[in-house]
């Protein structure tokens, strides 16, 4: 897709528990979807293990190749919660009490339920922003273009919105999804001719199968709208001369 | 975790599809599982564009790295599945017609059927080795360390059983989970004790939210059976003397 206006990110997911397979990534895709909305188009995303000497160098490596890098995990009371202190060292600053994220959780529990595993959700980058978490209290942080968000899909989807108004986007990545009872061997060569003659449009090819039927789903993606809707209409032209059957998404 | 025959794993998925986060990755965790089972530790996963460049530059930098490489996706027969000519590239070995893999895909369709875009998927390093699909006919392939599988999970899923004979794997990762009714807080401090002194077991801790309840998962994983199961028992004794009650895993 050619974007001049483009803005990149890149998603880290620190967790031993997604390598083992234990646990399907899922906040990729969250943050993927959030992202394309505010016209930030996802570059790569890499799953990694706890282990500091891994979360700085990734890190480190990443946040020169993209605009935005967001991490998730890590960032809890327990041994294997080490994101915050990796960070800390990747970016050379002191990690310890964050003042206002140790006022935000000493008032979010109870008198003498602020133990030692909670009081270590304040301690972090000292001059991190943080991102505030309406879930479970103990907030994220961000320095420079690397944001920080817990690995708890439901507590990070909570926590996004509140940067809407941090993070400057692009132009919005418009889509259109067309689904055909076919398989893709049919079609190959005539989508490949209509991807040659509209470059700014990234046409994907998807097989399914759901229900016993096998299809094919189609992805347009582009920022110019008027391409998107003309490839849009070339392919829906060349499915009725094939008499090719639209399919239900689901 | 120390291991000391460790043998290691890292894989590439290759697909703008998980990128804009229209698709959840789930082959990782197949992939995962699978490879654990047979003693190899997946040290990284990253998801990728699909862009030769991208391709090339990624499998060239993880093949040095881990012991094998396992790459999903852009193998089918659409303009966008680049994955086998870009795995030529980066082996500097012809991209063309597969004799074994054509004579495969040319028996498997009925006579006219064995059109243009089938064809392509018979395109592959000329010198690569074949991983058979009994599902949909058109094989993955494999160069040195490096072994290339289709997107599809069910189809993906069908064919690694294949190749385990020609893997070869270290010391099997054993594992034990403790589900616990609890919150991480109230354990951290004791579960990061028993970390420092079972240096041959990687603990990890993972807060859930099932049915309305909070807990805690405990993963125990080593690949020295008696160390593993004393940490588990050692766990075990301080969940007791604390009054903790263990959770169902759903």
């Amino acid at each position: 897709m050619t974007n001049k206006k483009e803005i990149t990110a890149g998603i880290i997911i620190i967790g031993n528990e997604v390598l083992s397979g234990r646990t399907k990534d899922i906040n990729t895709s969250t943050l993927a979807k959030w992202l394309n909305s505010l016209g930030i188009e996802v570059k790569e995303a890499r799953v990694i293990q706890d282990k500091e000497s891994v979360i700085i160098e990734t890190v480190n490596s990443l946040r020169k190749k993209f605009n935005y890098i967001f991490t998730t995990g890590g960032i809890g009371p327990t041994h294997d919660d080490i994101t915050a202190e990796s960070i800390s060292k990747a970016f050379g600053i002191k990690y310890d009490f964050h003042k206002k994220a140790y006022s935000i959780l000493e008032k979010y529990y109870k008198p003498g339920e602020f133990n030692e595993g909670r009081q270590k959700m304040a301690k972090m980058p000292i001059s991190a922003s943080l991102i505030l978490n309406p879930t479970s209290g103990a907030p994220g942080f961000y320095l420079e273009n690397v944001f920080c968000l817990p690995g708890v899909p439901s507590i990070l989807q909570s926590m996004i919105g509140g940067l809407n108004n941090v993070l400057i986007g692009g132009e919005p990545i418009l889509n259109i999804t067309i689904n055909l009872r076919t398989v893709e061997s049919e079609i190959a060569k005539s989508i490949s001719e209509i991807q040659n003659k509209y470059t700014e449009v990234e046409i994907g090819s998807y097989p399914f199968f759901r229900a016993g039927k096998l299809g094919v789903s189609l992805v347009l993606r582009s920022t110019n709208k008027d391409k998107l809707e003309k490839c849009n209409s070339e392919i829906l032209e060349f499915i009725k001369f094939k008499n090719i059957n639209l399919a239900k998404e689901d």
